[in-house]
């Protein structure tokens, strides 16, 4: 008997992930995981996302949070939403990821979102099946947020640097916090924007967009 | 042998804890515990608190991150500081509170402060040997964080809404955030007040005082 020890063993969460990963690849949706601190402005963001398209573009959203359905009520009026309430757990797991999916009127999307309980940690160990995953920093938080927190950085492709409009009153530069960023993880695509005043929200939009059709079609130029 | 079973077995940790708790009111020194979000304000409430204080009452600070000592840094120059650095997670636990104690320059303070890792979630469930557990909301963060994240404001004796300064630019109700916390912990006691503007930090300041005062006084009036 032979035994592949270089081989090695994926849980049973990371195999689920990387089957829903591929499916929904397969169903031509681009699935983004959104992480921040609590009250980053996650809800808000895809908010005017969903604004922003109105109908151009079908997208629905998963929303984590350990109690009650305030975001779901948020976002319903936008897209289709599935509020997952962990019951106390920090973090969205791949298994209440699918139940929620599995609820949702349709099957096909162009994007799916997965909003993560608000917590900069915790999330970060978890693969929830996305192709994208995208860190929100509020600029009140203060710039030395990718320093003290860098395995959420480390971990995903987009910074968010969200509350622009509140620039002037806060001590916060996008400069400092996008090089730190950048000195944690090299590829890290960023926009400052305002959700809550829709500020530079289409370039994240048009982001959104060019990342799908480079998951459809990698050859496409 | 007779086994009583109604005793709760405690937990080595939760011992270690009680111990300290009670050694700490013995020195006469009330301990704090500071929770939030990452980036709501705990550091700059410390600069404030010490500011304030300058040398009328004696303090010192146990400043927990995961990566970094950029807290450690920015306290130093205000107060005896020590950096409990987690390298990785997302909360402070007694035996690292108690070594970072121990490298104090002295057994002695008024106040001995503990600032967590930013994290809204996890650290509700830990128990360091405090006297008094304040939890920090900034008006940045959203109104609806007590009832989406209750474990922490249940556990909490007071709650810090800092950043008021910025209230005329943002949707945050101080009645709707009190309101929703004192649902979940009605003996809340609650400071509205902006630490880097450095307004309201007297009634702060004098809270720690009588609380102080009744840890080590009980029966004084």
């Amino acid at each position: 008997m032979k035994i592949a020890v270089n081989k090695p063993v994926m849980s049973e969460q990371l195999q689920q992930a990387q089957s829903l990963r591929e499916l929904w690849k397969q169903q031509g949706t681009l699935v983004v995981h959104l992480v921040s601190s609590p009250g980053a402005g996650k809800t808000s963001l895809l908010e005017a996302t969903a604004r922003h398209w109105k109908n151009r573009n079908s997208m629905a959203v998963l929303v984590g949070d350990i109690a009650t359905e305030r975001d779901a009520e948020r976002l319903s009026p936008l897209a289709p939403t599935q509020q997952l309430t962990t019951g106390g757990a920090c973090h969205l797991e791949i298994s209440l990821v699918r139940q929620g999916w599995e609820k949702l009127p349709a099957r096909h999307y162009d994007f799916l979102f997965i909003e993560n309980v608000g917590n900069l940690v915790c999330p970060a160990s978890f693969d929830l099946g996305e192709h994208l995953r995208v860190v929100l920093l509020s600029t009140t938080e203060g710039d030395d947020k990718p320093a003290k927190y860098p395995k959420m950085f480390l971990t995903s492709q987009a910074m968010i640097i969200n509350k622009c409009d509140l620039l002037p009153h806060v001590p916060f530069s996008v400069e400092a916090a996008t090089r730190d960023a950048r000195l944690i993880q090299p590829e890290l695509a960023v926009f400052p924007l305002s959700a809550w005043r829709n500020e530079c929200i289409e370039t994240w939009c048009q982001y959104l967009v060019s990342q799908r059709q480079q998951l459809l079609d990698p050859d496409h130029d």
